[in-house]
């Protein structure tokens, strides 16, 4: 689409958004999201379908240990289970709004029961958990590049079945510190400012998180320094679930998906899936400010303003799923709202 | 109830949001709605059922001298039919949200077609608007009644039809100024720093609209100083929707209803009721921060906060229909999710 192309569209989605019977600007961030739905769609009758939530579940090695995590390693299973019985905040908050789910066994320390594969739950397993990054890198090269093409794979699917609205989330004890050496080797900003509570750590525990994850820094910043693409970075501190995210963001914007960008983590993928396509901001929406401490940080990095700041760290894509009802009315009121010419409502005098 | 069941209650609520299969505290705000419904239920187990939204409307005296307001008074009528003919935001929304939808018309200088009296309108009109309060009372103390029983009326009948979670909505061109004048008598902030730029005046229309409120209000602090209360706020300077909505909210607060607070204008109104029923607040959540500038003032002095910040300045209710999915997540994630004993999902070791 060339520049003069996208104006135009702009223009024409401006004024289609000024024409409806409410004064110039007050509907407010939703005028927003409506002018970019447009512009992603490159059409001034955008229109959402299949909405779907992915969560990403995966096991990280330095989570055996304890030292970054208030929840044993064996939480990623049960809540997988939990996320498949539809106990957990995604599912309940998915069946309200109509946002379809789809959970990914990305790398869980557990072999989940051959008879749980229905729909809805995708056996994508790249191994039993990532290795302790405290004691080398925490995949290998040839685990990165399957799982972001794993992640590509499931959005190509879902595209395919008519998704063009999607959001991620993940579930994997220990992926706070993950996405916080991620987010630090991105911005530049130390890990300490980048890590936080999580689940949940008390003082004491975060300050043997800090440290640990100091360490790992000091441990891997020679050889990312060297090679600071998103592919080494994944190899290095990246998690199962963080990779395949990747691959999926990679392979939304490709397929000009809308994308709910939802908390920590997710962001966290998305710096890695920016530095490939540094168009792909342009795709997302932003749900909410987590809060994990280090997420606005990373909002800040990005020039990004969240819809919503309800203080909800959970994770899962839950943020996503409750911005979802703003970005659908986005999209209703510039389809369904009345003109002041068709609803034969004055206009005012200026 | 007596302060020892309500402690338990909110013991045991508070121990069910705690029990899910998610972090301490780790849902935020929706995490307080839960316990605020529960609370107003007097049940663990609340639930939503009907929500409603009112939209009254009714016109102004001084809205036809083009002093305060850039539209012309003809608006409000206008945007009635915008209204039934479903082609307004508030009819988007609702439809969206599965809310429902009643006009009133409170006041507004047209006689209606009698055939438009259908499901959906409600005919309760007190005159034809207000009379100019430049000039005198805007209305008399039998009208002040008659809006308020109406509003109590409506909504009594709404709750027998079984709608427990009510929002109200308003239109009336010149509307934000009565608001700015009753914000101004209850709070005792100057009626400059409560006015703003309501549909949209530019700096020459807000000089304008300020200096006229300042007339209005020095004409009227005699009699509102004598007896602030809030019969005589509404007989000197309020309007027929803001008096019905008056009655709405105080009615709503007897039936139990969990109340959605829109806006600017609305919230004026909820200040009039709470001079009657201090306890209202218990009720009420703060749907969203409204773009109209007087709005977070209003805020600030109720010690609110809203769940939403979109600069959204439409009025109509708009703001509560917006709010309402986040209202039900809270309600469904207390109802639906699993516990950690239920679920099977081990919890932190702290």
């Amino acid at each position: 689409m060339n520049t003069m192309i996208r104006t135009d569209l702009q223009q024409e989605l401006q004024h289609k958004i000024d024409s409806k019977t409410k004064p110039l600007g007050a509907l407010g961030r939703l005028e927003e999201v409506a002018l970019q739905v447009g512009l992603i769609q490159g059409s001034v009758h955008p229109q959402i379908h299949h909405p779907h939530i992915v969560v990403f579940a995966a096991d990280h090695g330095i989570a055996a240990t304890g030292l970054v995590n208030p929840y044993p390693q064996a939480v990623t299973a049960q809540m997988v289970l939990n996320f498949l019985a539809g106990g957990a905040a995604i599912n309940v908050f998915c069946r309200q709004q109509g946002i379809g789910l789809t959970v990914v066994d990305a790398g869980v320390n557990v072999d989940f029961p051959a008879d749980l594969v229905s729909t809805g739950f995708i056996a994508a397993k790249v191994g039993y958990g990532t290795r302790n990054y405290l004691e080398g890198d925490a995949m290998t090269a040839a685990e990165v590049q399957q799982a972001m093409a794993a992640g590509s794979r499931i959005v190509e699917d879902l595209g395919r079945e008519g998704c063009n609205c999607i959001g991620f989330g993940e579930m994997g004890i220990g992926n706070t510190s993950a996405a916080s050496l991620i987010m630090s080797f991105i911005t530049g900003i130390p890990v300490e400012q980048c890590a936080g509570r999580g689940t949940g750590v008390n003082d004491e525990q975060l300050e043997k998180k800090i440290t640990t994850l100091r360490q790992v820094s000091r441990l891997h910043l020679p050889a990312i320094a060297a090679s600071p693409d998103t592919w080494t970075i994944l190899q290095h501190v990246g998690g199962f679930e963080i990779a395949m995210m990747t691959g999926a963001y990679l392979k939304a914007a490709e397929l000009n998906m809308i994308i709910l960008v939802d908390g920590f983590i997710t962001t966290a993928a998305l710096l890695l899936a920016r530095q490939i396509n540094q168009g792909i901001l342009s795709h997302c929406i932003f749900s909410h400010n987590s809060g994990e401490q280090g997420h606005e940080k990373m909002l800040q990095y990005l020039d990004a303003r969240p819809l919503l700041n309800l203080g909800m760290r959970l994770g899962e894509g839950t943020g996503a799923a409750m911005a979802f009802p703003l970005v659908q009315s986005a999209v209703n009121f510039l389809q369904d709202m009345a003109s002041f010419e068709s609803a034969g409502v004055s206009t005012s005098g200026q």
